[in-house]
């Protein structure tokens, strides 16, 4: 039964800390899901729209790339690709690497619930800086640590 | 041989959805790789490029940032990336919940030709909206559907 | 004992091909996230802030989007989201595909390293061109490859 036991399948619903990657996880693509709909909320409110085709939808006149609370939200989404993605994608060779269980859950936990205040922030501005940029470094820092942990437990094998 | 049933690995090619997962994430994976040559042509045949040490690919005289049939395959390209990616990376979590099989290969094959159309519209516009929209909101909801299901499946381990 | 075998789980610590992936991986996935640090030593060194509220960081009297230097990483950066993030994900599922080994450990390396070189040359631009499109292509149809061999191994289960 000993090799039954090492083939146990880290990605998967029988590992407690995938479970609760995959939740959090959810949590983040949902996040960024509603970055869309933010989107066309201020594009119809501001009559911002960058298709001509789409014009026709609040009687805007011109197409307009320029709207100060559209471009917010755009940079605040963009920065969500820069960082939510790598790390989904660096946190599953984490994962594989076999983690201490409670670390790995904490760091998923920190993670996502940071990434949702970095948007609030971004994109309502409830609170000056650098309450962004501490949102911001604190996952940074994390798929960081992640990623060295993958780079040296895997190394050998190159 | 109950345990070594459990530990079935529902990411590998032993799981049908999987693969059917496999081959219309492959699909969308190459619709993306071509955004980029599709930009590359547009680049050339509008003479619009944005780095000056490409100017002497044809004879540009300046760098340009506005051409309008550019841009569009760029909005296109990353509205591919604001959704495509999330949605890939998601479904991965959604087939480890185990779905319906029949499901759950539908909603792939749904997800993967309507972003194919999304493109095609986004691109070419050979039809007028609200035909962009559609194909934007149905893998939308798809992938909205998959994330509640990874949620709600996933949250007893948190 | 077969049917164990047969579940061997290739993406898992226990498969080498996956190690080697993982370990190119985080070299990748670090590259990107230092693309946020070049950037806002840019920022700084430029004075060039997009938010209003970071103008306060380095005194600078307005926001400026059109800065040459900082906007060349940034479109750096874009072409890592549109092109290593897609990278990344194919070729998990090119992993399931049981490929010859040293054909895709070397695959990996290469990619990864003609990453960083068409990072280091777009930033910096040490040489001229064609370089930064050569370390652009030889990723680019690598990703290429390991899409068809996705699409044509899976393409029986759709």
């Amino acid at each position: 039964m000993a090799e039954v036991t090492s083939t146990l399948n880290l990605l998967s619903s029988d590992n407690p800390v995938f479970c609760c990657y995959c939740f959090w996880a959810g949590l983040l693509v949902l996040k960024m899901l509603l970055m869309t709909l933010l989107t066309a909320a201020r594009r119809f409110s501001k009559k911002s729209f960058v298709n001509p085709e789409d014009l026709a939808l609040s009687k805007a006149a011109e197409v307009s790339f320029q709207d100060p609370d559209v471009e917010r939200v755009r940079r605040a989404h963009r920065n969500d690709l820069e960082n939510i993605l790598p790390y989904l994608l660096i946190a599953l060779a984490y994962i594989t690497t076999g983690p201490n269980a409670i670390v790995a859950r904490l760091l998923f936990c920190i993670v996502a619930i940071s990434r949702i205040f970095h948007t609030a922030i971004y994109a309502f501005r409830p609170v000056p800086q650098p309450s962004r940029s501490i949102a911001f470094f604190v996952p940074f820092f994390i798929t960081l640590y992640m990623t060295f942990c993958v780079i040296v437990k895997m190394a050998k094998y190159v």
